[in-house]
């Protein structure tokens, strides 16, 4: 197949009212990824050649945000809403290049699957001149229904259009649809708008090719494949079976969950066999944990890694660029950013650690802080290996705690602490005696007026 | 129908055994409100009239709530539990004032629709006597059979005295009813006790209605309506109804929930479009958020108010009082109590804010205490626009940080800064060489001695 | 029945290869105990005499493992893998001591119930040879299917050898089988591997039985009982199943969950009445709970004691240790680990407090951290009744607060503090005019320049 061209149309143009949202109805994400770049993701791991984005409504927000996802799509404009005919025709430069086969597609049915374009375009390969999308349902109600003649797609027809016989069709247009590239501009430009809306249906091309003789056929896909998105409510089902697929394959790979649904990955979580993962856990986008792992309850974790043997949590947040290596342990209430905690250091309790390096074997007592910005610009801390940190201690940065260094607890560091030193940086304790009773008394006293 | 005088008399009395517990059963609370407070809300919303509390197990304590929820309703208290019918009588001083309609509740069916209430009263004031709500179900087992002639209501007929053809009605009695105030105690006073419990039962009234040829109707209203709760897995399957609605309200008007099982509203909680609201997060009551607001994973939130852009947490909790306004930030393991955060002030990391201002784009290092309680009396903390917290401060209430000043990394501040000033609360630091690795091997060697 | 002499005999000899782990697949944990603890405990309360296991696959780990939780159960290794038939006989050395019952049960199985064991050798008891545990299940397909002719059960038939009218059979082998000890050894050295795969199977023993006349009989267990784990799915699936029916049985008990789903309790967890769980809890082992308790949101509790009426949470998380006593109050961001904290105590925010005792009353502030490691020993930190702890204070054990002391905010505490006593440990404050403003300039500058 790889030697045909494709060009991949992908529908953008929709304004989402239904959404009730100042973001286009595409960007709106499943697994911390807009909808539209679940589309083209599977079209590239489909193998679908070139992509023609066709926006309309946000189109600047959406050529923006493609740029990350899809960089080499080209944006097209569709001005007026005049249907999905209409909106495929707006890549006409595109379709008229001479590609062997184009495919459509909709940015708002993020769960397309990789094997549905695949069978689409197979379909091209092997004589149709049209393909369509189909997927069985026991409550077809509101969708259009297919209409076959043996093998052969005669018709896409919408439910109010159908006899009683065809209403009760179970196999119902998806929406996506490959067609011959020799035979697609011809055939958009044959569909036309005398109907209700005044709207040029894409779907019309099925009764016009079939009726010129052409090969129209349908391909079944998954319920998924088809799922439109119109509204939040919609939008969160869709994350619910993205998320049950994906917990499904990692509890297959090796990977212990004692409660999945309350797990929560973005789309390129990475995970390594053995490790545990408690519940109530987040991944935002960007995180890949090794082998042996253990992940314990209520963690935020996103852009980080963590290698084989660490243990974070419960009640820890990895933010991006936090690098835990192999065997270190994060605790209870303790956020990590932009900072690498080296093989077997740990930071067990309440502590923020930001642009810093926490060295082999180092030990970060409870309450520690990176004092990391000054209100201008970050400054970098280096906690060197096997370095002891006392609680409630605070780092000045730009500073290093060199190797084997001890800081006593409750000091505020501001100049580096050279390695095998001891650093105070705290007053020395005095004690008035009676004088807790007398300001107790008082207190209670100042109340009692009150 | 608002002309029509309304007497809504709601059962109450019930000892609710099976809850095993020390509060009455119907103070139970669903969404964070009394079980009690959803019927009267309902009957409020319903626009029925005056409130008649039937009350027994608990009389006080239901009573004392219901001023809160309630602040009209008269407690009649049904001293020996003798039935339905006999609950109804014990607010006979109020039905006997003269109402033209007189509506039956419970206070332990919290999920009770408004349409069916006002279904309900429809009936009488288009002719009825008589009006029970009915519900339908797949699984009529235990469930008091409608028994209907045409349109006609005859008998509400117990399980164990149908026969096979009645047994297998799917038409079921959902409690409550309407009884035209007019014939209302005639109708009670005719409901005798001659059955195995020697029990006054209000579903009597509809043979004794239809026997004097007076009209009787069944109205239908959804499952829930009819939905009494008996013991606590009860309880946890109507906030599951509860939520599960209350999630795709929400989500229809606009807000984003990537995971919606995992988040919970209290019945006040309000929430503006584009919000975004990641897993794990728990609305206690009162609380309000603006429109584009992100609330990051696991947060708890009561009595507090979100503005617009503002973004809060993960692992954040706002406490009563806490005011977040517009594009403000509060991050991780913080805790905000009855105080306002203002435009752009930011408290991004494990920090205690209670009884304080923080001024508009003031920062607030990591580790940040407002010390606002000296076992006695609480204090005010003012930080003013554009103030720079130090990591790690204690800040000693009452105590004010001027606008645009800094606090030194480390400080405690017992006395107010001026606008512009540092201020510096902490020692110097000393460093001794050498007396870390001495340290390290003292410590070793005890260990080892040990 | 208890006259009865039984061996147990548990095959626990699988690899578990789709487990994909390293750890053998028996040893994989529901609700915090392993599997084959599951099983050993049912049949520990089911009365189910000495214990058998045949281990193989990590042979060394699970002994080990059950020397904690079955410390009587004598192991016997099945060296190589030749079906359930030949690995019942590893144990043939225990068999052969002569018991009136052989029960076999699979250590893959963790949802066994104790009624199903039960009722198996009540069917030895009252005279059968043989008693195979089935069950019922409207999807077969894969089951073994229990022949029966009347009450008898004739074979035991892979679903390939099945006749059509077999195939339809819902009846399915559940696995585990109780034997008459007098006919055991016979029976299983009867078991041919005349078969595709040459393996001796258990489930031969049926035909071979009642070919000889023996009385062969099935008796139904529930679903759960019979569930096999194979893979980390499959795992979850039985810990969903496990937490519901607990979860259940809690409420039933009087405990209020307002979201059951997101409660994950241990095998061992122990929960008073009227004691409220909000969402998102997660208990590891060894946790009791007393009555009236409040467990806010977002709670990691193990190993731990919470006494009547106290409060913790919402993020609060009790290491093994904690003793939380009555009325006393854990608040958010607080970790604790081997400390009793006393009647009335309150550790309200960001707190770390580990090895240490916190008086009756005394009131720890915000940030306040124990130091109780000092990279070698642990030590401990004595708050007497009444104390009071300022804020974001360092309690440098080993120490002593005296009863009613005050502890200054900011406070390093390194020398005990005698009763009644004001202890400081923190530096003067001292203010520099303007000094903000040049700061704020100067990084200002810096930050242009970069």
């Amino acid at each position: 197949m790889s030697e045909r061209s494709c060009l991949s149309v992908i529908l953008a143009a929709g304004e989402g009212t239904r959404m009730k949202s100042a973001v286009p109805k595409v960007l709106h994400r499943i697994a911390g990824l807009e909808m539209l770049a679940h589309v083209t993701h599977a079209l590239e791991e489909a193998g679908s050649g070139d992509t023609a984005l066709v926006v309309g409504h946000g189109a600047d927000a959406v050529t923006e945000a493609a740029r990350a996802f899809a960089p080499h799509a080209e944006s097209f404009i569709q001005s007026e809403r005049l249907g999905t005919g209409h909106a495929v025709l707006a890549a006409r430069a595109a379709i008229a290049r001479g590609y062997d086969d184009i495919l459509v597609t909709f940015g708002d049915t993020p769960l397309i699957s990789v094997d549905a374009l695949r069978a689409m375009r197979d379909g091209l390969s092997t004589g149709a001149d049209v393909v369509v999308m189909g997927f069985r349902t026991d409550r077809p109600t509101g969708y259009g229904r297919l209409i076959e003649k043996g093998d052969a797609l005669v018709a896409i027809r919408e439910e109010k259009d159908c006899t009683d016989e065809e209403r009760r069709i179970t196999f119902c247009n998806g929406g996506a649809m490959a067609i011959a590239g020799a035979r697609a501009l011809a055939l958009l430009d044959a569909v036309g708008n005398d109907n209700a809306k005044g709207e040029y249906y894409l779907t019309d091309i099925v009764e016009i090719a079939a009726g010129q003789g052409m090969a129209v056929r349908a391909i079944e896909a998954g319920f998924e494949s088809a799922l439109g998105i119109n509204n939040r409510a919609e939008l969160a089902e869709a994350e619910v079976i993205w998320q049950r697929r994906r917990r499904r394959e990692v509890m297959l790979d090796g990977v212990t969950m004692i409660a999945p649904d309350t797990v929560f990955f973005a789309h390129d979580t990475r995970i390594g066999r053995d490790t545990v993962l408690e519940p109530n856990i987040f991944f935002g986008p960007g995180v890949s944990l090794g082998e042996g792992v253990i992940i314990h309850a209520n963690s935020h974790i996103e852009q980080a890694r963590v290698e084989d043997g660490a243990s974070v949590g419960p009640f820890a947040r990895l933010r991006p660029g936090a690098e835990i290596m192999q065997g270190a342990k994060i605790g209870n209430f303790v956020e990590i950013k932009k900072a690498r905690v080296e093989p077997g250091a740990k930071v067990p309790h309440l502590s923020y650690i930001g642009d810093a390096r926490i060295g082999a074997r180092a030990n970060i007592g409870a309450g520690t802080i990176t004092c990391n910005y000054d209100g201008f610009l970050k400054h970098f801390t280096d906690v060197e290996p096997g370095a002891f940190v006392g609680t409630n201690s605070s780092l000045v940065a730009p500073v290093t705690i060199g190797a084997g260094a001890y800081v006593a607890s409750g000091s505020v560091i501001t100049e580096s602490v050279p390695a095998d030193a001891l650093a105070f940086g705290r007053a020395r304790q005095s004690i008035r005696e009676g004088f807790g009773k007398r300001l107790r008394d008082r207190l209670a006293a100042l109340k009692a007026k009150k």
